[in-house]
């Protein structure tokens, strides 16, 4: 179990790690997107625990990135996809893939994607609005409505404080 | 300490969750992103424990996604900056904050972003291929150079083997 809920933490990066942040999480939303979408596939693809492996598919029901649904009912199994918002989350988890792709893949990408487009997928992260490339230093952080000086946005709250809106 | 590594699976997203993959990793790369970058600026923002945050430091040094440089000889004093590498993962974290705000912030965002077109800031995963925003459904993973029928993709392997390239 976890030891600590980052759920409190006013701040959407620790909601959202409260919901994926371990190391197993983004690996089920993985493989529930590539099809592996049983428990009992689940536990053979991964090499985890079944103990831990409901933990973490309840968790991701309760955050409610996963919905389940039963394909049989004596024995009772469940089917594991991905709800509107997880579905939402899998071009952010892509995004991650590649960036390890980069840095961390001495033998070449693992796993690639082919857009619906035509071309094999490099994923960026741009600005919705003028619809360039994200890079780092060129964008400010400012307050938002649901910000607070707290645990985990203690020093943060600040910071913020001192930028116009 | 972790139980498991998971930088033996042969997954970009298992080998980049075995850099930032736990709760505080990328709310630490936040805090520096945002200039809280001395371990005592880290401690009081983030209401973690010195030994925990000295341990994921170090594995984010290690991982090669932050750097540390000394401002103080005595004490001996250091401040903690993002590598070319952490600068790279920077706006997919930016995109998991806004996933937040969408799924998780029921006050609203706690911080936004001004992208420096003017805009505020709404990001989105796309391909850099033809520019369109990435959506569920609309790619296929396809194996690559650096798959293996492993743990971590036992079953996946298989999956993808039926494919092409």
């Amino acid at each position: 179990m976890r030891q600590t809920s980052f759920a409190d933490i006013h701040c959407s990066l620790a909601r959202s790690l409260d919901i994926v942040g371990d190391w197993w999480s983004p690996l089920i939303l993985r493989d529930v997107s590539l099809g592996v979408d049983t428990f009992d596939a689940l536990v053979a693809d991964l090499g985890v625990s079944r103990g831990l492996l409901t933990t973490r598919l309840g968790q991701l029901i309760d955050g409610g990135v996963l919905v389940r649904s039963p394909y049989s009912q004596r024995p009772e199994r469940f089917r594991y996809e991905l709800s509107e918002s997880g579905r939402d989350l899998l071009p952010i988890l892509v995004a991650l893939t590649q960036w390890g792709d980069r840095w961390v893949a001495p033998d070449g990408p693992p796993i690639r994607f082919r857009h619906d487009c035509g071309e094999m997928l490099e994923s960026e992260v741009r600005c919705a609005g003028c619809g360039r490339a994200l890079v780092y230093g060129e964008y400010q952080a400012v307050p938002g409505p649901g910000g607070r000086a707290a645990r985990g946005t203690a020093v943060i709250a600040g910071i913020l404080a001192g930028v116009a809106p």
